[in-house]
């Protein structure tokens, strides 16, 4: 009988020191309550990932190279497989090393690196095309890293070499449908090659990314046979009768806007705490896009440590004001009301000499939206408590927003979310208790910076602009692939210019949580400067 | 006799109907006004360098490869070398083409691709292990790309593959020193090889990037026999006989203060044109730093397109006014004053009731300066006018600026630069026109956001700030090495926890210009969430 502990733990980037006492006492739980003969942790779990530049630091990689050698020290009677960036003959490897009894056993030096999308790791890490085993109570066991199980070969060539298990160390961050695509892909290759594989991933927010757990065993079958829980940190152990994986529990694979909405919780609690603010604070607008980003941060905070503030202008609603304390209340928040007409008349009369005899424009527009950002900036440089943005991705792809005015923020936890999801992510969150009222959902949306406004007058329709944008951002695909899906001509044009030209406001945009297969920020790297147009002649 | 001609021309990423045209146009040139029979594009000519995740979008690669064929067509009589995103069997390759009789000749596929600092091509391509060669008049003639003769092996490979001339397509960017280094490296490969190179780069600001042009041709000997100016477009041919670069005018190396004065400017202009703004605007507060980007805008754009505005609060001086004052009349530019009072009172009487019994701190300098935000983004969006913003790289560094404040701007042309350096950049200015004060340069410097404030009251001396964030972010030296070059634990702990925890800060800044061999941006990752602490114990 082999115990297997997949150690599904939050670290932090950079935090080398905090994670190896995380490890150890992980460790020692397992061997000692868990029984586990050998517990595995997920990729770079020294460090934490990505751990991006850090990585050039060689007092950083001494460090770390360094503490795998203190762990494997410090806790004996378990063998220990951890991720970190190896140092070998003046090259870095993002490796996986096996503690056993005070040495570092071996390492395997990962195949395949990532270097797409939200992945650097060409620009960190050289590659390895060996593969490592180790055997432990009569098992032969086969290491291997993230993306190189995503590829052919490594695991038939470490079958081929004897292994009788193979694991695998992951930092697999989360997008809507991962989870499913990531078992179906493992399952596959481990149908392919008939051998069991133990898949270990990280679990926490890391500024963009969230990393959703979710580890699973699969045997030789391909069928998953453990399941941790998606989202929620859990050392589990897994047992093998003959290298055959015992059937365990397996947390349920959860409806995707269930998962969405987990990602942004997690994603808005790991930021605040791992960076140190004393909770959030957001601006309540009654609309629908800070009444969800409000249910996400007090489901991950907690209500005492969220804080909103009403800003009404001659241009909002009763309704909005009425609904934006409706929601504060069911919510069990604080608030605040500060009316942003002295500071606008302000500005408007020290710029009336400047402006005089020139139209009223989007400036004006602008100086509401930035009198709510200097206000909300106040109170949270006063008070140590983060600002939450609220715009979504489809305000964000078409430049629909003020930069330094709602734009204003440490942490976008929407930005990455689409119009129409924005809704069914609201309809989920009122399933679990009623806290965004019907009529937020149900009007129309408004920037409310203008007489009688609303988005549809500048913009098309979500549910034509969301598909739209989609299928450009996301997709890669060109205006006329969009016309042949059945879109009009003068609403992809649109969608597609607003895109091509407010990438200036997205480079200023704060970081926010990915949840769809292309996020703005590190996962799409676009020039300001371009010349590129994707419209197409009308 | 074998006539080359080097096209030192500025591209624009994306654009790549525009590139085509300027492509013809010049091949064209070179063939009717100076006889070549050879011309010569930087790397990525079609596309502009870098276009980053253009590459990924399949209607741009196909716009390109056709674009290619095009310009074959459009131009016979001269050979034409061009650089261009190659679509081959699935796979994109960085690539120079020879175009002849509207033909595509030969390709030649990059070998060495860049995937550090600014660089990211392995994101896009594949490399190839090929070298490729092609004859011209009796001559054989090989290609190689920028990163390629970095490395040791290829100029020797093309050699012995029977190549009399080398030619490579560059887009190297500048950073100060860079003009120096690169000739020294490519210098010391022909000499080892005793072969004659071309080297033609791009020119031009894209972005957080500039490209210095500066193309050079070393004979056999390793002897530079011709030199293109520094910053500037052009076209000019060099003469090879039985395979000799016969020499040439020589553009002067320049000193590299003035080179760098010369990269902020063409960033500056390039930036404001390829973006289609109306001029530029900025906040003249009577310091150094906005008194440098004044003095690189007006050079930039011409005194006609550049507007400034004085915004003084009761904390300024007078002498700040007076010589803000004298700076725009120096430079013979439009200017406004406006009082930033109305405001900041406004926002504290509407903040009066949530921060009573709270004492004064940051959060009142930061309103100051967002006022003067709001202000000069209402006076851009008005007028389509870039905001400047004046921040430098020491303060960019620490943190010492007010995010949507003093940061609020679309371009930020000193961010890489300095505070030493700023001081050094002015006085050269100062050498070409009087246009800075003296008093501008001597008075100790102040952010002005409190009675009787100067930096170093917050921060330590320049003099030994500056130093110590070179070495801490520009050369990944770790706290103990500072300490060891002699510096002070104080001063260094301060320096570097300030750096640690202000990247949030930085990542919501807008870009500017890279001068230095790090700068903030795509060229230095950092996580903001991180539990690294650089420095160390007291």
């Amino acid at each position: 009988m082999l115990k297997i502990a997949l150690a599904q733990v939050n670290l932090l980037v950079g935090g080398i020191k905090a994670n190896q006492k995380k490890i150890i006492q992980t460790s020692q739980y397992a061997r000692d309550e868990l029984k586990a003969d050998l517990i595995i942790f997920p990729e770079l779990s020294i460090t934490g990932y990505p751990p991006e530049d850090l990585l050039l630091r060689p007092d950083f990689i001494n460090h770390a190279n360094q503490t795998i050698v203190e762990i494997a020290d410090a806790v004996s009677d378990i063998d220990i497989v951890i991720g970190f960036p190896e140092l070998d003959h003046g090259n870095l490897y993002n490796s996986a090393g096996v503690l056993r009894d005070g040495k570092v056993l071996t390492r395997y030096k990962k195949n395949v690196l990532p270097n797409f999308g939200v992945f650097d790791e060409q620009r960190y890490f050289k590659s390895s095309n060996q593969n490592c085993i180790f055997t432990l109570k009569g098992s032969t066991i086969a290491l291997t890293i993230c993306e190189d199980i995503w590829k052919n070969g490594l695991i038939e060539k470490n079958k081929q070499a004897g292994a009788d298990i193979i694991i695998t160390l992951n930092a697999s961050p989360f997008y809507a449908g991962k989870i499913h695509q990531r078992e179906e892909i493992v399952c596959q290759q481990v149908k392919q090659t008939d051998i069991p594989l133990v898949y270990v991933n990280a679990i926490g927010g890391q500024d963009e990314l969230v990393f959703d757990g979710a580890s699973f065993v699969v045997n030789a079958q391909g069928n998953v046979v453990f399941r941790a829980e998606e989202f929620e940190e859990q050392v589990a152990v897994v047992e093998f009768e003959k290298n055959v994986p015992i059937k365990n529990t397996c947390a349920p694979l959860y409806n995707i806007v269930s998962s969405e909405y987990k990602a942004l919780v997690l994603g808005v609690r790991d930021y605040v705490y791992k960076n140190g603010f004393k909770g959030a604070i957001l601006g309540l607008s009654g609309g629908i896009d800070s009444a969800l980003v409000l249910a996400i941060a007090v489901d991950a905070l907690g209500a005492d440590q969220v804080e909103a503030v009403l800003m009404p202008s001659k241009y909002t609603q009763n309704m909005s004001n009425e609904d934006a304390i409706l929601e504060a209340k069911a919510l069990g928040i604080k608030y605040h009301t500060i009316a942003i007409e002295p500071a606008v008349k302000a500005f408007t009369d020290m710029l009336s000499e400047v402006f005089a005899g020139i139209k009223r424009d989007a400036t004006e527009e602008n100086i509401q939206a930035r009198c709510r950002g200097v206000l909300l900036m106040a109170m949270s440089n006063k008070q140590g408590k983060l600002l939450l943005t609220t715009g979504n991705k489809s305000e964000m792809s078409v430049g629909y927003a003020t930069l330094y005015g709602d734009m204003a923020g440490g942490f976008a936890p929407i930005k990455d979310v689409p119009k129409l999801l924005v809704y069914q992510l609201a309809e989920y969150r009122n399933t679990l208790s009623d806290v965004i009222p019907e009529r937020v959902i149900t009007r129309p949306p408004s920037a409310e910076l203008a007489p009688d406004q609303i988005d549809e007058d500048s913009l098309p329709p979500y549910s034509v602009l969301d598909p739209i944008l989609e299928m450009y951002i996301e997709q890669d695909k060109s205006a006329k692939d969009i016309l042949e899906a059945g879109y009009q001509i003068k609403d992809i044009n649109r969608a597609i210019s607003l895109v091509d030209r407010n990438e200036y406001k997205r480079r200023q945009a704060p970081p926010g949580i990915k949840i769809t297969p292309r996020a703005f920020g590190r996962d799409r790297r676009y020039p300001i400067t371009s010349g590129y147009k994707g419209i197409i002649d009308e």
